[in-house]
């Protein structure tokens, strides 16, 4: 309608880095094990990363890859490769190489970046590409550093906010991993987002605890940059580590999800006594347990709620506290801070819905699926117009997911989607492992659903019916998925037995999951 | 490129608004001397309220008049103004009646909803234009709540962002006011990184000290409405009514020029001692002295140092504090705070230019003008493409402010242009004059303008309050001066007394000037 001579510039994240080598360009960007990086010299590496990926013939559109721990080298691939004009696809380094194959095949990555702990896996990878660039970070022969060096600083500038700036596999519910589309526009607001909820400042030393290829961290390679605040590298989810980071680093902020919490909160190192300084603390992928809740907050470790899905750059919603509830006991607050909560700032609010797409009441009690539109809501599948518009319920984003909303406006997951095992923080979709199961000679029939466990939070946990006459070993199955899946994918049991269904002959899984679980949890399952 | 079909929703403040009303609906979103409101009923209200526009026939793109101290009929406005597809223009209470009526003239006002305090002013512009539509807000005989309380809820939601939302009106420093264009989407950003800066949360209670329509109060009727904080209303800048609000409601945040924050350090309600809690405090007009930030802290009244103008949505620029300055003595962090700082979270990084528009060096000294782009500077000025070319260098907005660039990157201003001392060829930035006397322990308030002289042209002529209860001679203060800067620098008169101000707390200097210049001198400063 209007248009401004003084520039509606295109919203992109990657001029949070602008803003921070301009106003912070001394201060410390990134530090870890063996490197540190003021703000002048994370711009100018991102910008050598650009020139090489433009020598390396990477065009407006490409796809880089990269297989990283969380280093430094993929910290700056959230800048260097939306200046090279390409799309950066982080992959989770804890697939198995035919899924990391099947990715870099659907996106046609031209270049992967490899860190040198996953050379081979990245050599197998390039196997199969022959087109494929690698390049090799770290190490002893540091192909990454050695090209930074020689490269010229480049940069494309976004002519278009919408634009496509990462893609993100997600195993999702079935089959396939699907490759989640963010935009500059949508990562750029999300990250702002994240920003004020989490109180993000130049004073900010955020650890590098959530993997950044997972919805590229959340935003917050982005995030933290546009507050000026300072990345902390680490290559492990070790509690020592952490620990360690927290007592002489200066850690202010770092984002787990529970079962890494769990980590923390127990063991040796958390037994030397409460964090000096408090550490803000995100959460996401299960509620966090009032156990659990109350041994942060005693080591001045504080918790939020987080949900959100790959396919909403990571939080969309946030259990926002409101002062009345620091009144109430500890219980009560638990229960609260349990909850998933409501949109975050730039959200549109949620909504959950009956099978009519109709709202459900707020009641507490009426279940229905959490739908979400807006900015931070993916553009959609990547070449896979079937599963977007599957997702797309008259312009609202299906999570499949089932909540309830409270009185208050606050959403309650109560059944996450019921196929998903959520394993680690990872997302394991139940039919991907039937599949590698079925794909065994003597299964005849078989469903997978999550089982309680300690440490991860929930397992894959098998129910299988032999062919006729077939035999086979639990040990047997679950090895014959581990050759197919990343590890954590695999059963951790096997029984054997018929399977319960509906008269149309649909297992009921319900029942499954109700014979692993304990009374009050089952039901939530 | 790619379109979501999830949504890119376009950005607008008043979305903001609908998170609040769905995450607290039962917060309490304004509260009075005798009104409370719940974001509940603040959403009803914004909405009835464009009822009441849409059947007194304002239409997409017509222009609302608001006249009103800081009521919660000025903050509806801000939200059930655009629900009717209209534009906001917030009336300056302390301009003259043909000030004003020449503002409702020029952006043809179809509405004017005026507090009852100013119904005289309003029945004054009303005669003047027989077809605009008065509404009286408050009082008596309250008709814009008759209407409200008839009206049905409405809104037309915004289809292009980029459309324009408000009008303010800024007198510059030359003839007539001219109305500066906002964009939904330039005070949704804008909003959302006040937001983030100065860390609002559902925790906040917003005393509304700085007036709204000041820069629409730099967007924080919608910052405050996004995080769904408490919005406090204050009809008058009354320090005793500021501590009783401190003191009993629970203030976590105000917005003040410096002006104010003097009127609130010092005095019989000060005296009474600091605030139980912490209040954060931004302020922008001119740099705040050393003894203010000093008082300002004893009292836990924190201050951060912002600069912007109406064409940049309030503060474009934000002190942003950096860690390691906490280490400096007093002296080192009152001079860090008292820069302007660095671009805001969504800023593009500032430049400071010569003549020619080239940059000039970070060096802490060369002098240039500040020029400023990106999301949150204006579209332009309204019917008046002259001015608005005349603004435009190359893309950038001149903002007449001259300033250095440190080597840190910090941007510090020396002067308006207009308020350069020319003495003997010498440029004199008059606010370094300044900060030097306010270091005089006895100066509470002081200006420095260009006075005629026949042998250097102009010199330097100050004008200053003293500290209650203290004394200090003409000459002591220019020794004080002669002690600190260039001997040239000092001012050659010193004379005490009151100092005009505007209504939002600046020193109006042309006054000053107009008493030292011959008539035609005076106008061109």
């Amino acid at each position: 309608m209007t248009s401004s001579p003084f520039g509606a510039v295109p919203l992109t994240p990657t001029s949070f880095l602008d803003r921070a080598a301009s106003a912070f360009a001394e201060r410390p960007a990134v530090v870890g094990e063996d490197v540190e990086l003021s703000y002048r010299e994370l711009l100018q590496r991102c910008e050598r990363l650009a020139g090489v990926l433009a020598e390396l013939g990477v065009r407006l559109g490409d796809v880089v890859s990269v297989l990283s721990p969380n280093t430094h080298t993929l910290l700056e691939a959230h800048f260097g490769v939306p200046w090279a004009g390409a799309v950066l696809n982080a992959l989770n380094t804890r697939l198995s190489v035919p899924e990391l194959a099947y990715i870099v095949e659907h996106c046609d990555a031209r270049v992967l970046i490899v860190d040198h702990e996953l050379e081979r896996v990245g050599a197998q990878l390039a196997d199969g590409r022959p087109d494929m660039i690698l390049v090799v970070a770290g190490g002893s022969d540091d192909g990454y550093e050695a090209a930074l060096t020689k490269a010229s600083p480049t940069r494309i500038e976004v002519s278009d906010e919408h634009q496509l700036l990462a893609l993100n596999y997600t195993s999702g519910t079935t089959g396939r991993p699907k490759g989640v589309m963010y935009s500059h526009r949508g990562a750029y607001l999300q990250a702002i987002a994240m920003s004020a909820h989490t109180r993000l400042a130049p004073s900010t030393v955020f650890l590098w605890t959530l993997p950044m290829f997972h919805c590229n961290g959340w935003c917050f390679p982005w995030a933290v940059t546009a507050a000026g605040g300072t990345h902390v590298e680490l290559r492990r989810v070790d509690p020592q580590r952490i620990w360690a980071a927290i007592r002489n680093d200066g850690v202010t902020h770092f984002n787990a999800a529970p079962t890494v919490l769990t980590s923390i909160a127990y063991g040796p190192w958390a037994d030397a006594g409460p964090s000096e300084r408090p550490v803000s603390v995100m959460t996401g992928g299960a509620p966090p347990s009032p156990a659990l809740l109350a041994r942060m907050a005693a080591l001045n470790l504080h918790v939020t709620h987080l949900y959100g899905l790959t396919e909403t750059y990571g939080p969309a919603v946030i259990c926002d506290w409101q002062p009345e509830w620091d009144r109430l006991d500890d219980a009560e607050r638990a229960r609260l801070k349990a909850r998933q909560g409501v949109v975050n700032q730039i959200g549109i609010p949620l909504r959950v819905v009956d099978e009519n797409g109709e709202d459900v009441r707020a009641d507490g009690q009426t279940l229905g699926e959490v739908v979400l539109r807006g900015n931070n809501v993916m553009l959609g599948y990547y070449r896979d117009e079937d599963a977007t518009a599957q997702a797309n319920a008259k312009g609202w984003l299906r999570t499949g997911d089932v909540g309830v909303i409270h009185t208050d406006g606050y959403l309650e997951l109560r059944d996450r989607s019921k196929d998903v095992i959520i394993s680690g923080g990872e997302n394991i979709a139940s039919i991907e492992v039937e599949q590698a199961l079925a794909a065994h000679p003597a299964v005849l029939e078989c469903a997978v659903v999550a089982a309680p466990d300690e440490r991860w939070g929930e397992v894959p946990h098998a129910f299988v019916v032999l062919q006729p006459g077939a035999t086979a070993s639990e040990d047997e199955l679950i090895a014959h998925v581990r050759h197919r899946l990343a590890r954590f994918k695999a059963p951790k049991r096997v029984v054997f037995g018929e399977l319960p269904q509906t008269g149309t002959g649909k297992i009921q899984k319900f029942k499954l999951r109700a014979a692993l679980w304990p009374e009050d949890r089952s039901s939530s399952h």
